[in-house]
């Protein structure tokens, strides 16, 4: 089980590639850089929130990866995102790919802030 | 987006209830504990890893959650499991009902170890 997990609360996100409310787009950007990115997406199931007048508000959705796991949600209403990338090192080290398909997804969401943490898990001290 | 979120690596789990290689079983668990506990399941996808012998091995699996997510990610060779539970606090304070799914999973599991993060989602110096 041993690996990292990056976490990112992102604050007013301003990149206009995907719509914050679009729950097809954010699946597509996130299971496509975690393949881009070496991983193995295994299956993913994304949600669309609708708002009073049922249109598409929030997205939450997770990507089940064989090397663990990818969490995003969304408050379009504010521009805010969190983000989950959590990959174990069991067959080999996968750091570097998180790392990637992390900064990629940044790029592509535009934070004026971000709050992060870097979990290191399966290890005492992380 | 303010929440907490609950981190656990556990070590050699001596539960019996439910065998860390029965992916039904620990979907049917994790979805109920967020269900028993107040939070909103709104969808989840587990995968069944298989080892050499096509006999059933580790599973690993995310519940979506209204409120944001529960992932689990199980190696039953070393009774091993990996647990995440999320829980933003965005119409109500849902940290209790984020703790007590948290302490029924490790009521569960039972292990002997355990490696516990506590992170305090969209606010600084969590």
């Amino acid at each position: 089980m041993n690996g990292i997990h990056l976490i990112a609360d992102l604050y007013r996100c301003g990149g206009t590639a995907v719509p914050l409310t679009q729950r097809e787009a954010l699946e597509h950007l996130c299971v496509g850089e975690c393949r881009d990115a070496g991983l193995t997406p295994l299956g993913a199931y994304f949600h669309q929130f609708l708002d009073e007048d049922g249109e598409a508000a929030g997205v939450t959705g997770t990507v089940v990866l064989a090397e663990s796991h990818l969490a995003i949600h969304t408050w379009p209403e504010s521009g805010d995102v969190t983000l989950d990338v959590y990959v174990c090192n069991f067959s080999r080290d996968n750091s570097d790919r998180a790392r990637l398909v992390y900064r990629r997804l940044l790029d592509a969401f535009q934070p004026e802030d971000a709050i992060e943490h870097e979990v290191v898990r399966g290890r005492r001290g992380g």
